[in-house]
């Protein structure tokens, strides 16, 4: 007998037939022995018709209470599982995050878990119940509602786990696994058995949408196991296949790790690149810059400083491509003059392609083959960032699918799992 | 400076541009220098949309749950009401019934208040905050969610204000206050500008649905004055306007109350009549013949047994029309042969016509007056059922307009008020 979370997505919860193969599902675990915990997101498109409400009264509207009114899809939610379990026959007992309760800090639309009482979901789970608590939600320390921010029933559900030190956290979702790359873009795209938690923190950062960055890094932080795996397939299928689908998190670099030395590509239109020109090469010129830029909120990804000649140099950043404009007008407003640069020039069509893997730590030529494989197809690199299990660069825009496809074969991704 | 609660129905926080509106009225009693508690309802229609889908996932809910998914609506509502005051300047903040609390009993669906915690409430007020409080909800002992049933808002708000010991509770809603009888059966039908708190109880009983009954209790046993008026008026017309409109529910006999010895007539079509014949008259027949409906869970309303002749009498009840097949099926199953009856005789097409008065306590002939005038019409009285304030008939249904018509213009309540 194990103790297992279940976390299903706003896909899976999407209408009452899904409701009830989520529930055919939880039964089955239960049936099997194990204590389940399963924490369900907002039933698809609930979330955005609140938010929607919400603008309507108020154009930016009031942080409390927004989360007031989002966190109420998540309590139908798990109110309607909890009858779904009821109808199979199974006792069950849904709680919201303020019932466990679910500490959290209190920034309202994106608070962070600060604590969890397991007491109430402990009593429960040993009078045979099944548990469903209320994902994306917690109270701050005055009892106000707070929300994680999108994507935070991930969060809640790994969070729940380490509280509960559950056997493994099983992210249902609408996709079987994690891929090497996006199988829309490149046919041949392989789902990884298993992936290294650095290399799922990467990929998150990397705009991969499967989960949220910072569910990663709690399961990092707990070294909760963590499987993403599907909600469409049959919810009866044998326990044993349904736990060799989708795709482990692990800790342990022992485990039968990919023998790859990169295990995915990972990539973004969503970039815009600004380069300010023949800035006097000075100490603190980073910040002069980017100061500006941070106090206006604005998001900065990878950045670029090259050589100074002749006591100048050029300072490139990218940003999201929606903030280019306002990165613009900053740097134009607040900054050009300031630090005595000559210009701003910009391009709005950039895209950011990375290889990830863990294997690149003890592999040297990585980042060559990748540079090699690129110059092949022709394509320009105007820009280069790298960490430890990571390399991307940036190009411009109408390359991405080619560039995304040549590494792919090239790293060896395209060839079956051994 | 007064302390005031308004209570807005679903129908007045139907809509993004009604919920403004409510924003608007709040606005001005805040801008007059009151401190204003707000407890709204779930926009309309949300409440039976939660309910239905929880039908569609159980055909009979678990009653804990269908609470954890009901109490949505209003949590939504005030979230959004908050919202609304906020763009118009002013500092508000919304609870749900846990975070104030609203302290219940257990029993899910139709919790009854147990008490109202008012510090975190007072503590906005004093800070010029205007506080809304979502109406229909609280929380156990446990610290599980808890409704009050349909129109429970109308008994969220009294209660409030007898918490709070307010001026005066403000009850918003889609009709402009209490009618002499329904205006759309008699068109001369007037307002009520005052109505005694027994009126008003005996009017709730009989089926009018301008309040939920156990607010008017709430509000008779806390003496909280309360006062029913119409949300679909200009928001912002002249306050003493306002505090001349709608009808106000009192306690005070020496206020100017109405001078009519009967204030209203009130009606309904939802009777259904029973008779159990040729009953052998002995002690405990009534228990023998109502307890198995009673078991049954059925509600009976007038009851009348006749005078004995040769030993055997004649027991008739109504009940609600909707349980009139399953009266009758208890009836034969458990009831006529055990209590050797002759058999049972049933019309499901009966009326209730019903004067109320408090000046009926003085006045002798009240009653005669009643079956005078519906004699003079030809209509035949099948029961009657007399309080100290009030006489209901049943009679064929097809009289029912015509009985509240002739009753209306004999006692005086066409002429337009002194």
């Amino acid at each position: 007998m194990a103790l297992i979370v279940h976390k299903y997505g706003g896909t899976s919860m999407g209408s009452v037939e899904r409701i009830k193969n989520v529930a055919r599902r939880v039964a089955k675990w239960h049936a099997a022995g194990h204590q389940i915990v399963v924490v369900p997101s907002a039933m698809s498109g609930e979330t955005n018709r609140l938010i929607g409400l919400a603008k309507e009264i108020q154009e930016q509207p009031d942080p409390r209470e927004l989360d007031m009114i989002a966190s109420t899809g998540e309590q139908v939610s798990v109110g309607l599982l909890a009858m779904a379990l009821k109808s199979l026959g199974l006792d069950a007992r849904s709680y919201t995050g303020w019932q466990v309760p679910v500490r959290t800090d209190a920034s309202y639309t994106k608070a962070r878990i600060a604590s969890i009482d397991d007491a109430r979901i402990r009593g429960d789970l040993d009078q045979g119940r099944v548990v469903i608590v209320a994902g994306f939600q917690g109270i701050d320390d005055d009892n106000n509602i707070t929300t994680l921010g999108r994507g935070g029933s991930d969060t809640s559900a790994v969070a729940v786990a380490a509280a509960l030190k559950a056997s493994e956290c099983l992210i249902y979702t609408d996709v079987d696994g994690v891929y090497t790359t996006d199988p829309r873009v490149v046919p041949e795209a392989r789902r990884l058995r298993v992936v290294s938690f650095e290399e799922m923190l990467e990929m998150a950062s990397l705009g991969s949408k499967i989960l949220q960055i910072r569910s990663v890094e709690f399961a990092g932080k707990y070294r909760v196991p963590t499987r993403v795996l599907s909600s469409l397939t049959d919810p009866l299928m044998p326990l044993d296949e349904e736990m060799q689908s989708g795709t482990l998190i692990t800790f342990e670099e022992d485990e039968k790790m990919e023998s790859a030395v990169v295990s995915g590509i990972a990539f973004s239109r969503d970039e815009a690149k600004v380069t300010v020109l023949a800035v006097p090469d000075k100490p603190g010129i980073a910040y002069s810059i980017l100061g500006p830029i941070a106090a206006a909120n604005i998001d900065v990804d990878v950045i670029v400083q090259n050589q100074s000649v002749a006591g100048t140099t050029d300072f490139s950043f990218t940003v999201h491509r929606n903030e280019f404009q306002k990165t613009i007008d900053v740097l134009n407003r607040d900054v050009v003059t300031q630090v005595g640069a000559r210009e701003v020039v910009a391009d709005p069509k950039v895209a950011k392609v990375s290889i990830v893997g863990i294997g690149m730590r003890s592999h040297v030529g990585v980042a060559s083959l990748m540079f090699k494989t690129l110059s092949e197809e022709g394509i320009n690199i105007q820009m280069i960032s790298t960490s430890e299990i990571k390399t991307s660069v940036i190009m411009d825009d109408k390359y991405m699918e080619l560039a995304v496809r040549a590494l792919h074969k090239a790293f060896g991704l395209d060839q079956t799992q051994a």
